[in-house]
């Protein structure tokens, strides 16, 4: 361990998030027995040289044989970390390892992190192709927008595995899950419902768009400057083709502006909405203030005005959390060797996660608890049959 | 699984190799409890922040704090996998797993195989030094020469981990602890001996320049045309560099001319060599014929003339196997985390290796079982000790 000069190591030892994390949090392991010779000489010389020989001759027999079949990279360049913003690819790994956990613990999916050092947006995309051959998946995180939308896309139309830039898609699929069942709970269908978006960098741009494949019409989308619409100049392309997905009542002006009357909220972006806009909400509104630490509307004020309030926190109910989704979706993908994860596998993703509440649905539960052991096999389910409808599944 | 028409997978499941091989052979899993929301919260969001923003503000933190000090990567670009040839990075994944497998039971070190899709020489290179961050140590494996040799060497001025083409200074740690054993148990020193070298591929060279550290003055080296020489204008830039650091008494002619009255045979070449070469060796012959699985000379035959037989195979005495250094090697460096693997760290290894057959050593044991726990431990001993002796040491 690395010490100062009186012998202690430079970090707070008694913070228990620093003892855990002594040594990190992952190991790979052997599933073979490994005794004797004879063992030895199965997997690895001469026997190992029969398997590598029937795979050239038949390269799918890699999903067979391998453990390609069952691993995801999860892949980082360290641009944009939670919201620590671009602090490297060294210092991301603890959350790559975390995340590595989290999808063995929850959808009985490997992983291994892979923390670039390279931010060109050419040289992402090469290196996770040349290094894709013994993954099954790819699983995108913590690269910055709008860098990250270009890199999924590319990726996407370079290989033949899944690949889920899960800041996007893994946070999609929560809030449209929790969003449906506290529509239901509120008597509105998704299509009645007015949302406004707070954040068009990666969670804000895939959360608007599958609100919109759900079939919400009305919404408005705001970045720092204040709502998106076609008037404005200083938009990114992204952020361009947003406003003029969206916004159909041509709003322009703050955030704070957009939420007069709207039903839903839902903040991606950090930053403070102020309590008279958000007392200017409609009734049975529904806030989702997800920035972490500090929710853009604290749960406390959102409740004197919302009837559903879910956040990002664990201390407080409704939690989003995208260990929801991510597991689940590679589980079914990978179950059935899917070359892709289409929209409609992501959409059946979300209804199958909110269909987990059932009758149970409750103002203070919208969305299940990320320790329900029912979540990640009904996610794969559905997952592994829209790849299957969607013509992306393997087997 | 994949299968034929009439539901039978696509290779013989009578074979106990593919069957061993179903579902591949190695697994991740969590070193840290995850068992309700406050421990997520300290392995994943909120808590890992802080060990994110302690890793950016010290990076070498990140060797306490995460996996990188015990996790290597197999990297392979598939273009020489065992004795099968160019068949891919997807076909060696057998390989790779099997290697990461045995690292783990033998060194106690994880190990992740990463098969890239390119053989470019500076692709390669440039891949392996973005991928390096989250890595503790690269194994380089299964890449043909020449252009191995090129790659170690920029890799290893690229990268402050260690770098370690396994094909060459794996198989030379081996093959240099049981000559020495050999010529102890034979009454002679390694300065007497004339040793002939069989192959100028990556374990040639690696075998003759280790050969040589150990004081070995008289090598000749054959490749596939004959005796390496000053005169031949066919030689790559390696081969050159060799011919004009052995072959002191400017032999020419064949392999088998080169063996007359030579003390030590290598076999690290394929090819076979004729009986009556062998015969017209000097007394007490160590012949190392270590091709796989068809050894240059028969150990049936080699018997006749040597004193001392050693091949790759497990199924006859004396097996030259890389398992009896490897895991030892980068468990040594990695203790310490060192910034390379020195020359110096090599010797050690095998001068450590050499030491664990003892007062046991007989014509039939001139290196120890692949299955010896003493050997890993105490190779890494050696390693970590020379490491700090090198000055390579960081703690």
């Amino acid at each position: 361990m690395q010490q100062s000069s009186d012998g202690t190591p430079p970090y707070d030892v008694t913070d228990p998030a620093f003892a855990l994390h002594v040594g990190g949090k992952l190991s790979t392991t052997s599933t073979v027995p490994l005794r004797d010779r004879d063992d030895l000489s199965l997997a690895y010389t001469p026997g190992v040289a029969r398997i590598c020989t029937a795979i050239a001759e038949s390269p799918e027999l890699i999903h067979d044989l391998t453990w390609k079949s069952h691993v995801v990279a999860i892949v980082t360049d360290g641009t944009a970390v939670l919201g620590l913003g671009d602090i490297g690819p060294g210092a991301a790994l603890p959350v790559m390892e975390g995340k590595a956990v989290l999808f063995k613990e929850f959808g009985g999916v490997d992983a291994v992190p892979i923390c670039l050092a390279c931010t060109d947006v050419d040289e992402l995309v090469e290196t996770v192709v040349r290094l894709a051959p013994a993954f099954g998946g790819i699983n995108l995180e913590d690269i910055s927008a709008p860098r990250c939308f270009e890199i999924e896309n590319r990726l996407k139309e370079r290989l033949d595995i899944p690949v889920f830039h899960d800041d996007q898609h893994g946070t999609a699929i929560v809030v449209l899950a929790a969003l449906r069942n506290a529509a239901r709970l509120t008597g509105r269908s998704l299509g009645d419902l007015r949302a406004v978006v707070s954040g068009a960098g990666a969670a804000g741009v895939a959360v608007t768009t599958i609100l919109r494949e759900a079939g919400i019409g009305d919404i408005t989308v705001s970045d720092s400057k204040g709502v998106l619409h076609d008037g404005r100049d200083d938009l990114t392309e992204v952020k361009r083709l947003l406003a003029g997905a969206t916004n159909d009542s041509g709003l322009t002006g703050s955030l704070a502006d957009s939420l007069r009357g709207a039903d839903v909220f839902i903040g991606v972006s950090g930053g403070v909405v102020p309590e008279e806009a958000v007392a200017s909400m409609a009734q049975d509104a529904i806030i989702f203030a997800l920035a972490n630490p500090h929710p853009e509307i604290h749960p406390d004020v959102a409740s004197r005005y919302a009837r559903v309030v879910a956040t990002g926190r664990s201390d407080f109910p409704n939690q989003i959390n995208n260990v929801l989704a991510f597991p689940g979706v590679f589980k079914g993908a990978l179950e059935v060797r899917a070359s892709a994860i289409t929209e409609s596998m992501k959409l059946a993703a979300s209804d199958a996660l909110a269909a987990v509440v059932g009758e149970d649905l409750r103002e203070d539960y919208v969305v299940a608890s990320p320790f329900d052991e029912r979540v990640a096999p009904a996610v794969a389910r559905a997952v592994a049959e829209a790849a299957r409808s969607a013509g992306v599944a393997r087997r």
